[in-house]
């Protein structure tokens, strides 16, 4: 363990990790099904950060969240006798309704297992794509028991919603649109980071295609278990996560790890009520809709102005799919 | 006095009206200082409406609303003796902030005046602007009487905030951008009216630039003024208007009338509930901040379904600038 500019760098050992050639290939896969979202500036944010930063908009992503990238490339991958099985996954979030909706791209069955006290409009929303929604007990281990019994009855492919690296190239493609739609070179790219997935495949398209662009992370405080595995060079799992960025409450899983350890230059934590405050400047000043979650890299960045100073910032918008009756202003 | 198709047309006298030589050119002057904002569509939204929509999204313009447009028309057709002495106008809402904008590109004073009870937060948001505002009694009267005096005592340009040329002029470019940047023909373009400087503009655009484009307009049930007017053949100014969409509170001025009566095809009335509904339907499909008033002609969309069937139709998205701590959701 080395620090390096005040941030923490770790040497790894080597694993199997998606190469270049693989997230091209992948990215090539996924094009007609996704949307190539835009990239935003905004004068007024900029002026606020002190920093240039270029937003990728994966709010107006398929499904409202960068997950269908993972999601699709994951389905796209599988043979057609898998197909006939269905997939099967657990999940209250955007990695439920990309997969039933990825899984809908190809004709095939989702089941979803889901906490019985899920919001119903998360549940209509999973419906909507045509998928199975399986409901089990408010608990980790209801949730892992319940999806092990479908697998089991089905024969549905468990796509796990970060730690599988079909899952990890399809996030990695949206940073790699990120690096090719920006015509200058950034200095930083930024994500949120939960169970790691979005984060490691940004790291490692910034590693191919930007070598000299540096991976960051936005992190919630209360749920730090990326910052504290990093500085430790070891797993350390969340216990009783407690943040509004609840799409940011998974812990980190060992393959996005491995990739995150190797690849990323730092991670920032940030506390709600700065999650809340950049949230409220993106919306009000970019006019667009982002979740909590989606808001943790600007608040890092706004956090961190020494730092980003000047520098030009790809920040990942990940996601737009918030209660509007549930609203933290 | 005629009906066509349902609609109701009018024939009326000639009058001076911008010609699409003076739009034409005048969008060229005013384009270094406005966005080209995006023309989006959604499939999900297509399918509820069951149309074919171009959403023109202003509220991703300068100041967030389409008000740039005609204030800094406006302002540009100053000579520097008017400059000198400033502009003014009085305004609770985007025109005075877009206004204050315009006048600051060119380095010049804006005068806004106010009614004493308007939020802190748009008196904030002008004062960035580098204007001076000037409050008064929150009655018409008192907003006209104050803002004759500031022109009386500083010599200031009035700039109207619909019931004049240049802004008449101004707000047509959003259409002819909108016409421009959709390769099919629109069947309708659908822009909400309040004074009518957009509506006339609006139609006036789809007029020179898009003959076989007919433009309608959305209003809401509780300021119905343009509806009632436009069925009676003469205006009928508002009285007690009450509506949730508080950016269309005025009433219509003799200019654009004149315009609508002659150019418009349609004026649709909706409710708040649908306005709200269709507010919601945007922000949550859409992911983008939109104020009340810009719901207007999509709830107007939404709710004569059999009309706008498989049409091709534009529609204005005139602003985003919304007060998150009083949504209506």
């Amino acid at each position: 363990m080395a620090t390096e500019g005040g941030w923490l760098t770790f040497d790894v050992m080597h694993q199997n990790i998606p190469t270049a050639t693989t997230i091209a290939s992948r990215h090539q896969a996924i094009a007609p099904y996704i949307h190539r979202t835009p990239v935003l500036t905004s004068r007024l944010l900029n002026e606020i950060s002190g920093a240039e930063i270029y937003f990728k908009c994966e709010n107006f992503q398929k499904v409202g969240a960068f997950k269908a990238r993972g999601a699709v490339n994951a389905v796209l991958t599988l043979e057609e006798s898998e197909l006939k099985k269905g997939v099967a996954t657990h999940s209250s979030g955007n990695h439920g309704q990309a997969l039933a909706w990825a899984a809908a791209q190809r004709g095939a069955v989702a089941r979803i297992v889901m906490p019985s006290t899920a919001p119903e409009v998360k549940k209509a929303a999973i419906k909507d794509y045509g998928a199975q929604i399986i409901e089990c007990e408010p608990t980790l281990a209801a949730r892992e028991s319940t999806l092990n019994r479908v697998v089991e009855e089905t024969g549905a492919t468990f796509i796990h919603p970060f730690n599988d690296d079909r899952v990890i190239t399809g996030q990695a493609t949206c940073a790699r649109e990120l690096l090719e739609d920006v015509d200058d070179l950034l200095d930083y790219i930024i994500a949120p980071v939960g169970g790691g997935g979005l984060l490691s495949g940004t790291a490692l398209s910034a590693h191919y295609f930007s070598p000299q662009t540096k991976t960051l992370a936005g992190e919630p405080e209360g749920a730090d278990d990326a910052y504290r595995s990093f500085r430790a060079g070891k797993l350390i799992p969340l216990e009783n996560p407690n943040t509004i960025a609840d799409g940011l409450l998974t812990s980190l899983g060992d393959k996005t790890f491995g990739i995150i350890q190797k690849y990323v230059s730092g991670i920032f934590t940030v506390s709600d009520p700065e999650i809340i405050g950049a949230m409220r400047l993106i919306w009000e000043r970019m006019k667009i809709v982002i979740e909590p979650s989606c808001a943790v890299p600007f608040a890092a960045v706004l956090k961190n102005k020494t730092i980003f100073q000047n520098k030009k910032v790809g920040v990942i918008l990940t996601g737009g799919n918030v209660d509007l009756k549930k609203l933290p202003f």
